[in-house]
């Protein structure tokens, strides 16, 4: 069985295609465009949520982009994209999974959504400065390390850099990086020149009918 | 060394609290007021986020709640409470974890800070009515799973009861419970009745300096 991927350009399913092309696992990717429970109804039937990302592996299904990760590591034995439960800095690897997407990316779906995605009349300029306020503060632990390692844990490679490192390009997107510190701006940089970024930023931009917008200063 | 972990009741540190009773592991409890980073601004040179919570194991510091439930089951060897690696239903068991907060929490601190927590003239109804529409729509998978089985994975009690469990609990002081279906409130009463739960449902409550209004209907 070949591993399924359901995939809207730029959003958290870049997570999980990016591990992929870093796994170099074999993958079927599908491409949707967006909101797909708007746009492609049959969906549905697959993912009753109708979000993505979708990933169907035999008879696994999961919808969350960073428990993915942490499944293709543990199922597939890619330990050098992970940390083993004996080391260390485990429990520290565990936070910047959960809290790449909780934490930094949950405000950031605020933003799309009300400063772009509802119409006009439901645009909610309040909210979008609360949350860029929010997904800002919630930075601090990532500047912090950045200054003393090259990478979250270990100072190596893993998917904490996958999962953390889609809310900071995600963030850019937002035109929010001329507020990131230097050393996360230089981060961002040195996961976007990884050749298995480029390998897979841009699929589904074709099919994508939409496109992300830098809010205004 | 004993593990450390600030609290404030209600929040989402009682998943840890609770998984940590059900574990019977020695631990020693900090509760603090809400927001510590306004009522208890020492909290801030321990956990530079300021939010709960935080718990600290010897070398290992902790922000998010479903991450240490994950991090107690794997460094305390409480493979009863979790799924191994190897399991069929591993994948399923990570989904769970991630989607308890990062889907089914975050919508749910929208409706408390803008029903209550903030003043009265930054209150907003439209977002406290879309992210109440959010958090039940996501609770499909909920109830498609207790239909099926008692507990969310391999139908035993695991940390993904807990995980899921605690949104379902604090949904239910949100006076949501009553959208809820036959089966998910039945399954939260399943978890409320444990001893575990009980014994530390309360614990911090002297000190809480705020209660969770039920929203209007």
């Amino acid at each position: 069985m070949t591993i399924k991927l359901w995939h809207c350009h730029n959003t958290r399913s870049l997570r999980v295609l990016w591990a992929l092309e870093e796994m170099q696992l074999p993958y079927e990717l599908h491409c949707l465009p967006f909101p797909p429970r708007v746009l492609a109804k049959e969906y549905l039937a697959l993912n009753p949520l109708g979000t993505v990302p979708l990933l169907i592996d035999d008879n696994t299904n999961l919808t969350e982009s960073s428990a993915m990760l942490l499944y293709l590591v543990e199922h597939y034995n890619q330990g050098h994209f992970g940390v083993e439960n004996s080391n260390k800095n485990y429990g520290d690897y565990l936070n910047w999974l959960f809290q790449s997407d909780a934490t930094l990316t949950f405000p950031q779906t605020l933003l799309l959504r009300y400063s772009q995605f509802e119409p006009k009349n439901r645009q909610n300029s309040q909210i979008v400065q609360d949350y860029k306020i929010w997904f800002l503060s919630r930075l601090k632990m990532v500047n912090q390390r950045l200054i003393e390692q090259e990478y979250l844990v270990n100072n190596r490679f893993t998917i904490a850099d996958i999962a953390v490192g889609y809310a900071l390009y995600l963030g850019e997107l937002l035109g929010l990086a001329s507020n990131y510190q230097p050393q996360t701006l230089t981060y961002l940089q040195r996961l976007k020149s990884r050749s298995a970024f480029q390998r897979c930023v841009k699929l589904g931009a074709d099919i994508a009918n939409y496109s992300i917008t830098p809010l205004e200063k």
